[in-house]
């Protein structure tokens, strides 16, 4: 697959930051280009129609949509040394399973324990503590989501480890913490330490900065730029 | 892969019947359990804990869970002389991509067209207007989202065949119809002359009765049974 492979992303991302992720695991060259999402652009719309959001990868000039899709797309692709999601039919459904939680339950319910208040928050913050000790018990015996590599699940779950924990700071709440959950944060850890996620991920500095800056209209409108 | 397969489903369920259909089309032999929703069985708790939640499909006692990811274990697992999803890894994202857009988006506009009033229903109508356009489109030129045989888009979209065109009746709105979707209603027909999508789906009669006998309590709740 000699074809030139682009992303379109946003640097304070982290769907698109899902996606360079897999690519660098995977040892794929590609061209990067970060999107103005206030002012978004042509090719961005023209390849992503239907949602015109970010990610879009464009590989041989076709668009492949959707940061989850485009995990399956790239494992499929290149087969690279490292495998984003397991062989086994059943492991992948697991897997799988466990990256539908991860954003269908989990991301809604860490972004509104930090962007919600009184009994709302309440209530946020109690589903929140059942989901992250269901990943707790996941990740037990395990270094990764992924086994003894990181996977799909891993990678899905990026913003628990970056950008949940810059929340924390911005709104002083501890939400994710050793005492809690000492399996999810040796997992944090471990995913923070590998030098192919540290390229992946945006500055905690600027991601800070942005959340510190745009607190009260994320407040009000219960969502990021991004 | 000699290993028994169950399946817990209900009845009136779009999403178990999802999951019947890929085993009939692969020509996979299985028990069916019917679930009582307002009174879950063990097993469905025990298999699917974090959910509790139809349907479950059991292969060799291990559960996978969640319909669409059981659509794609079951093309994973069994060949048969029928993919539920393209070989090409750029055309099985494009089938990904509607089948998402079908659960994330079309969905809950048809939903909530039919069970809302005022200027909800008004917006919900509008977009789901938008949406059904974009699937006339994509089926332009094909018998089936999958080509000449049903796939993972079709077999997603089992919703929009039967329930949405009964909902019309109890509602008495039309909202899919002949002269603004040619090409959906040319698909509609196409799917229910299937014979293996005939044994797939519920009774029009049954399904309409439910609706009917249940109006005031699913527009409070937005929600069905299953």
């Amino acid at each position: 697959m000699g074809e030139e492979v682009k992303l379109f992303g946003f640097y304070l991302s982290p769907f698109s930051r899902r996606v360079e992720l897999a690519l660098k695991l995977k040892g794929v060259p590609f061209e990067y280009i970060e999107e103005d999402l206030a002012n978004k652009s042509a090719l961005l719309v023209q390849y992503n129609p239907v949602h015109k959001k970010i990610p879009v990868l464009l590989h041989g000039g076709r668009p492949v949509i959707e940061s989850l899709i485009i995990l399956e797309y790239i494992d499929e692709t290149w087969d690279g040394n490292h495998a984003i999601l397991p062989k086994d039919p059943f492991e992948r459904a697991l897997a799988r399973f466990w990256v539908k939680f991860i954003d269908d339950k989990v991301l809604g319910a860490l972004w509104m324990s930090f962007w919600s208040d009184g009994e709302m928050q309440k209530n946020f913050m109690e589903q929140l503590k059942e989901y992250l000790q269901l990943l707790e018990n996941e990740l037990k015996g395990k270094k990764f989501f992924g086994g003894d590599t990181i996977g799909i699940v891993d990678i899905a779950a990026n913003f628990i480890t970056l950008w949940a924990i810059v929340l924390q700071e911005v709104a002083e709440i501890s939400l994710i913490n050793e005492e809690n959950h000492p399996i999810l944060c040796n997992w944090i850890e471990e995913f923070l330490s590998s030098e192919v996620v540290k390229e992946s991920l945006p500055e905690k500095e600027k991601l800070f900065a942005y959340f510190h800056a745009n607190k009260e209209i994320i407040f009000a409108t219960k969502a990021p730029a991004y």
